[in-house]
């Protein structure tokens, strides 16, 4: 298949731009003092249903044709991209059903079903709700719609890349979440379009971290889900992926790897210094800077994901009592 | 002296625009629940420096001459006002002393101090501050910049008002925090020019509520200072209140008074139900609507004025240990 092009995501923000907002760059005082260079914050955590997944959802809503979209579209998600999904299909008019693990926090469930989607909950993992989607999208007809793999997904997050550019064009190093890689490959698209010289970093955490392991391996694996502060993060790539992987092994510079305690630390720094509520996946970045990972060569501009947090989970973090 | 129109509000904005952000317009579905109405946040504490202070103070420095600005601006503050003129006077390369009171959370002394502006700490009172100011003024001839009794604070404030109408002109109600006046002032100037159908609420808490005595005596009045969550809101009208005074009773539909308990309660809501970290004064709205104190007609806007809390105290809210 065609490798996607930075002109696709142009062609993407032109399709979403009136149905996404465009977040702000924060700089961030007390990571700026820790790291000694400037640090920014994309708050993409204050985006439309509290994530970035909103870019793709809407993108690749956009695209469907007229008979696509009376027949509906079905995706499984650990949640964001669920939420993302209904709500930029309810605004087109197109029933979506969306897939999920027992895994994913009951706030994320509740919150997807308040946005009009029907909702089925099936098995324990990313992978078995990923099957079942798959099942009801040959049953009804209805267009799959990943999480991740797939170009209008991707050229929809690389939308946030743009804003990072026109936000902030002297960056030297942008740091993203990385899981399935539909984040991390559009925005590093963008990016290193713009200019080789910019640093890119993908950030997981310890457990069940199947890309670095597919990167590892030099083929996409299966790699077992582990519960993590980080839920977001987790689920496969997809043994048969077709781009996120090639496009992640092309276009990450350096891979970070982060345990529970960092990530801990991280949601509470974000509270504390940046009177942020966020989840565990928006905050490897901090954490990776807090870790000391990475080289103090600035500006650097850490992408913020999302604030769907199970709250007990949150406040509990705040209280210490996460260990 | 002249009053305020509606045109100086735009003429405020086409000064600050490129200095302040168009901050979100924000739908909550636990509160629209909870009303029966659709309600919105209007996240003005995701405004640069945390609060919407910027708009005045960025406003007020612009419209100085060369000579006002060879001299700097001083000007007392419970904190936000402060943060906001040193940030604003920096940018326009102008000196900002910023006088306070013992009673201004050492967070918000701190981030003043960073932004370069130098810091005076005075007195009990935001009183006692506004004399020190008064006497700096004097003596070195800068410009003396009250936190809300003044034509371009005011004005400034006001641009907060134009976003509303153009975010959701069919508003029916505007819930705004009242202390000096100065956002309720410039809020409800463009609110009531684009009708004088939509229903004005200004809100303060129990504790100190000088407008509302002022108000309820039918000129101003000094009321006793007293510590309260909602910090910001705390200090006199000035008993030669020229603008302010006027401009509330002439604009103010209904005013509301919380108890401590209702601010706390409605720190939390903002925490698990829409995941902001506010300060105690921007969530008086939120805290009048749990309270059931505002009839349900929507939709509804809630100015959420400022996210500068002390978070220790935060946490301990969250935590129920407030009472």
């Amino acid at each position: 298949m065609p490798a996607l092009q930075l002109n696709d995501i142009y062609l993407a923000r032109q399709r979403i731009e009136s149905q996404v907002r465009r977040t702000a760059m924060e700089y961030s005082p007390s990571l700026s003092q820790q790291m000694g260079v400037a640090v920014y914050l994309k708050l993409e955590s204050q985006q439309i249903t509290g994530s970035f997944k909103l870019r793709g959802a809407s993108n690749a809503v956009a695209q469907l044709d007229a008979r696509q979209k009376a027949r509906g579209v079905v995706a499984a998600s650990t949640g964001n991209h669920g939420r993302a999904l209904a709500y930029a299909a309810s605004r087109q008019g197109v029933k979506a059903t969306i897939c999920l693990s027992h895994l994913v926090p009951e706030n994320k469930v509740q919150a997807i079903r308040e946005l009009g989607a029907e909702v089925c909950i099936v098995g324990h993992s990313q992978d078995d709700a990923q099957r079942e989607a798959e099942r009801i999208a040959n049953e009804l007809g209805a267009t799959l719609l990943p999480p991740f793999d797939h170009p209008a997904i991707i050229a929809g997050q690389g939308t946030l890349g743009l804003e990072i550019l026109e936000q902030l064009p002297d960056v030297a190093q942008v740091l993203v979440p990385l899981s399935g890689g539909g984040l991390f490959a559009g925005v590093a698209l963008a990016i290193k379009s713009a200019s080789p010289q910019i640093v890119t970093h993908g950030i997981s955490m310890q457990r069940g971290a199947a890309m670095h392991a597919s990167l590892a391996a030099g083929h996409p694996l299966e790699v077992e889900e582990l519960s993590t502060l980080a839920d977001s993060l987790g689920g496969g790539i997809g043994l048969d992926n077709h781009y996120t992987f090639n496009m992640t092994l092309d276009l990450c510079d350096h891979l970070h790897l982060l345990s529970e305690a960092s990530i801990a630390n991280a949601l509470r720094h974000a509270y504390r210094q940046e009177r942020l509520v966020l989840e565990g996946a928006a905050v490897v970045g901090i954490a990776a800077l807090l870790d000391g990972l990475i080289e103090p060569r600035g500006p650097i501009v850490v992408v913020v994901s999302g604030r769907n947090v199970d709250i007990d989970q949150h406040l509990r973090v705040l209280n210490g009592l996460d260990a």
